[in-house]
């Protein structure tokens, strides 16, 4: 696998978006649907407020009745009822008449303004208004926040909790999302165990059951694991059952080209193998492939390529999976150190930033796990360049802006 | 209420803070604890790579064997052996002798280099090598990313999907978190119904239910929801069976100190009330109890003071509750119109950024439920500042940058 054979970044996103199906919609709970993708508008069937309410807890009454009154000159009402929140007043309020009103509740007819508590004085259904007040204060008038039939959120949305306020007071209490994509994830790899403290011969602790599982749980998709030895047909046999039960099958393992290297083959045999090689560092041994119309993204094996792949080549299209528009947000930092690149070749480089500086680690090998724990970004050099000097301002993209 | 009579946030997150329980710990799968906390430190029972292993798919071989040859004079081998990751060589390498090896395969025995495929021509168990290859090239040494007894990790960190990785990589297949707090809330209110097309008389939809839950989740909590009308009996026994079954109670609704408003009454019987009234806006009326030695956050009725609440003065509690030290990120950002404050008080404007630029939404009323759907920050105007003038660089915390 040579540099020359490699697929550049943008043309691997463009090959595998072209080939993306979005799930198909359901019908959820409001209250379950936080962080859930809006698969329709909503479109309000309510005024909000439903009817004009009083802002402030005080005296509903006509404003024209307190014109020229003040503190030393007070107005002087008669209070013929009182409402709390969630009652209406029968009343009709007539000139020199007040209704005692709580925050929220109706204003009763007659009435076009409501005065503060603060500014009054009552004594036995008798009230002294202290101020002289507009028509419209302290009332909230109905539909002012939201008209019936105003489109109050678009498909398409990320939900956030502030939304599911919106869609209850649209009148609603449920909601159509996009399905969650079911991920299956196969990692394969003769020489990987389980985690635990003997290791024996040439066994390796498989991490990338672990990091794949919350990085797809990352992208608001469902995880389903499995592990396979380096046997074609083994793996073979893997693929179809995940296919079977999963939207997107992600594999890690297996994807040089030495004679261990089982999994490309195996897709292959199976659908279409539409990239194999992409010209980024690390990750270079990436394949994606078409089978029964679903996506397969074939990972390295090594921890760290790995991750760097998802990252770059898987993230964003599980997120447009769910009709969800995502970038990844790279900022502009400056580089604490030269950096080389190769002219033809994305680089992701862990790093660490401190304020507007970002610093790129000393390390080697892709397989090195603890420089993705004590980095926070990817330092990336696009393809066009040949490095970046000290100094000078690069694009960064901190781990943690990755999550929607 | 009066402003006078109101606490300054600081002083509010200082008493809150300081009668805090943390939860305890649980141990749990690995695989299960993506975003949670970790409650212990993490030690290294293994060296990582657990043996001298190759970096690439190529010939071990000892480096001295090729020094001074080149693919003009190629220098011998006889390959002795072939293995893959996973298996162990039993051969014992000399001058001029040869082992094909896997990426990720332990190095055999007598070799010290792997000299890349790309440089190899290998005919039936002859190999030459064109390149001249140094000691230790293409190998990863046994411990170099992790040492046997290593802390990889600290107590009090959110488990990324990289940490995990790590763990894994140091032996464990469980870990030691913070139980997740679990949440009671109660919304209060007699006019609020649940969502439907059809309002009558002087409902409103309750739409805080919908968003405490949310945001009770993005705090990595677990929330249970009732309602209760405004009657101090009902709302007392709420509180009692709401404070039987979570850490900590969060209400919404009667705060204020109109007659209707029971909650912090009841708090007071069961407990002790130690902050009501706080100088922020939108979001005065706060109150904060200790009942069983549990918290509990009583919020405004108002969809938005709610909210505002919550992300000022709840929000960090219930991340501290599990070890976890965060503070509200905020950044700064030109103003772009003047904005008047109060001295003594602390304001939330809702405000949306543009670039360098933010600029506060034009709306009254603390309960205008569309301004937190359009607006995608909050303008923090600190309580010793008279305001801020148009072009001024401001304190703005964007909502997205709450999520942990």
């Amino acid at each position: 696998m040579f540099l020359s054979e490699l697929m550049p970044v943008k043309q691997v996103h463009r090959i595998i978006n072209s080939t993306l199906n979005q799930t198909n919609t359901e019908k959820i709970l409001l209250e379950e649907s936080y962080l859930r993708i809006l698969a329709q508008n909503v479109i309000s069937q309510l005024n909000s407020p439903p009817f004009d309410r009083s802002a402030m807890d005080g005296y509903a009454l006509q404003a024209q009745d307190t014109f020229g009154f003040s503190e030393q000159n007070p107005a002087n009402f008669i209070v013929i009822d009182r409402i709390g929140a969630g009652t209406v007043s029968n009343m009709t309020v007539k000139k020199g008449e007040a209704v005692k009103i709580a925050t929220g509740a109706p204003l009763p007819q007659g009435t076009d303004a409501v005065v503060m508590e603060e500014y009054t004085n009552e004594r036995r259904d008798h009230l002294e208004v202290d101020s002289s007040i507009t028509p419209g204060e302290n009332v909230s008038f109905q539909g002012e926040d939201i008209r019936k039939g105003d489109v109050v959120l678009k498909k398409g949305k990320l939900l956030q909790p502030q939304d599911l306020a919106i869609i209850a007071t649209a009148g609603y209490d449920n909601v159509e999302v996009y399905r969650k994509p079911r991920v299956g994830i196969i990692t394969t790899g003769s020489e990987l165990v389980t985690p635990h403290s003997d290791i024996h011969g040439a066994e390796v602790i498989n991490s990338n059951h672990y990091t794949l599982k919350a990085l797809v749980e990352s992208c608001l998709a469902i995880p389903t694991l499995n592990h396979s030895i380096d046997e074609a047909e083994l793996v073979e046999k893997e693929f179809k059952k995940m296919l079977r039960n999963n939207d997107v099958l992600i594999t890690t393992g297996g994807t040089a080209i030495s004679k261990g290297d089982v999994v490309v083959d195996v897709a292959s045999n199976l659908g279409e193998v539409m990239i194999h090689g992409v010209s980024i560092r690390p990750g270079k041994p990436f394949a994606y492939a078409q089978i029964d119309d679903k996506p397969v993204f074939m990972l390295s094996g090594y921890p760290v390529a790995a991750m760097v792949q998802y990252d770059v080549l898987v993230r964003e299209h599980l997120l447009e999976m769910q009709n969800l528009k995502w970038k990844p947000p790279t900022v502009k930092k400056k580089a604490a150190r030269k950096i080389p690149s190769t002219l033809g070749r994305t680089d992701y480089i862990r790093a660490k930033t401190n304020g507007y500086e970002v610093k790129p680690l000393k390390i080697k090998g892709s397989g090195i796990i603890r420089s993705m724990v004590e980095s926070n970004s990817y330092i990336i050099i696009e393809e066009n360049l040949e490095g970046i000097m000290e100094g000078e301002m690069c694009d960064v993209l901190l781990y943690n802006s990755q999550r929607v």
